[in-house]
C-alpha cells in the first residue's frame, strides 16, 4: 500500500479526519506506511464542523492513485451524500476492492456510493437509527471491518478504526509502534451520566456497570 | 470563561492540537462552553507535522483577550522555544493566573515563558529525561494540574487534558455532554510490545499486565 487519502469536504468534524490522520502519518513517519495525503472536489482551505479552516492538497481531478480512502464525517456528510461528483469519486476510489474506511457519519457517503450493500457498518450512537432505516446492517461495535469496508462509530472511534486497521495490514507491531509514538493509551475514565441513556451501542454496555 | 485561544506554529503536531480542539468546541456546542479561536505569530495557514495545512484565526496582536491559552507540542516546540515573541505571547497569556495548558512537547513553551518555576508538569514520554534535566519536576501521569499550569503526556493525551479541564471548571456533566458528543468511549486496545520497554511513565505501568 502506497497512498492513504483522506477526503475532505466543507464541514468536515475535525477530529474525525485528524485522529486517523495522525495514527497513519506516523505509521508512514516510524513503521513505512503509506504516504497520507488529503482530497477534496477542489483543493484550498476548507472550513471545518468547529471551524477550523484546513486545506486539502488535491482535487479530485489532480489526485494521484489511492490504495485506501479514509471518509470522515459530521452533520455535513448528510449533505455530501447528495453530491453526485463527490460520492462518483468515492465509488471510484473503492473499485479493485481497494479499502474504503469510514468515521461516524462518512458511513452515510459510503452508503450513498452503494458500498453497504450486503455489508455490515457503523456510525455515530446518535445516527445508529438513521443508517437502519436507510436499510443498512448495523453492528453495534466501536469499528467494523466487511472485506473491503471499515467504519467507525462517532468522533474519537476514527482513531481506534486506524490502528485496528493498521494492525490488519501491516500487523500488530506495526500499530504498537503508532499507538506508543502517539502515546495512545487513553485513561478512559467516563465521566457523569450520560453513558447510562438508552439508545447507546451495544459495545458500550460494559461502561454502564463503571 | 469565554474564549479559549489555541497557540498554532510551523511544525506543531495536528492531533496535540485538534484532540483538545474537539473536546472544547463540543463544550462549545452542546455545554455553553466557551468560544475557541487559533492564534500564531502571523495569521493564515501553517504546515503541520505531518503535512496538514492549519490556518490561524487571529495574529498576537489581533488576538482578542483569552480566558484560557492551549499550547500544543510537536519536535517544532524545540525550535519555538526559543522564539521570544510566541514565548512573550504565551507569558502574557499566564497573567492573573488565566489558565494555561500544554500538550506533548508543548510543556517546553511553558517552561521557557517561566510558567514551571516550582511546578509540576509532564511532557511526551520521550522528552521525561529532557525536562527533568531542564529542572522541571515531571510527574509521570497522563495529565497533571498545578494551579493554573495543566499539562499532558504525548499527542493524543491532550483530549484526556481537555475533558478533565471541562469537568474540573464546568463540572463532570459538562464533560459527559462532550465525551458523549465525541463518542470518547476508546477500546483502549494495546497492540504488540513497544508500549513494555523501558523508560516508560508511571502510569502505564497497569498497562504492562495486560
Amino acid at each position: 500500500m502506497e497512498r492513504i487519502g483522506f477526503l475532505v469536504f466543507e464541514g468536515v468534524e475535525e477530529l474525525d479526519l485528524v485522529g486517523p490522520w495522525e495514527m497513519a502519518t506516523m505509521w508512514h513517519t516510524y513503521a513505512d506506511g503509506p504516504h497520507c495525503v488529503t482530497v477534496a472536489e477542489r483543493s484550498g482551505p476548507h472550513a471545518c464542523a468547529k471551524g477550523l479552516t484546513l486545506s486539502a492538497e488535491y482535487d479530485f481531478t489532480t489526485c494521484p492513485q489511492l490504495d485506501a480512502l479514509l471518509i470522515p464525517g459530521g452533520f455535513a456528510a448528510f449533505d455530501e451524500m447528495a453530491n453526485e461528483t463527490l460520492v462518483r469519486f468515492v465509488a471510484g476510489c473503492a473499485s479493485d476492492d481497494r479499502p474504503v474506511l469510514s468515521v461516524c457519519t462518512g458511513s452515510f457517503i459510503l452508503h450513498a456510493a452503494g458500498l453497504l450493500e450486503g455489508r455490515q457498518a457503523t456510525t455515530h450512537w446518535k445516527a445508529i437509527g438513521r443508517l437502519r432505516d436507510a436499510g443498512v446492517e448495523v453492528v453495534e461495535e466501536r469499528y467494523v471491518r466487511d472485506g473491503p469496508i471499515w467504519s467507525s462509530a462517532g468522533v474519537s472511534a476514527g482513531i481506534d478504526l486506524m490502528l485496528h486497521f493498521i494492525a490488519e495490514v501491516d500487523g500488530p507491531e506495526a500499530a504498537a509502534i503508532v499507538q506508543h509514538n502517539a502515546e495512545y493509551y487513553p485513561q478512559a475514565n467516563v465521566y457523569g451520566t450520560q453513558h447510562l441513556a438508552d439508545g447507546m451501542p451495544a459495545y458500550m454496555n460494559s461502561l454502564a456497570k463503571r
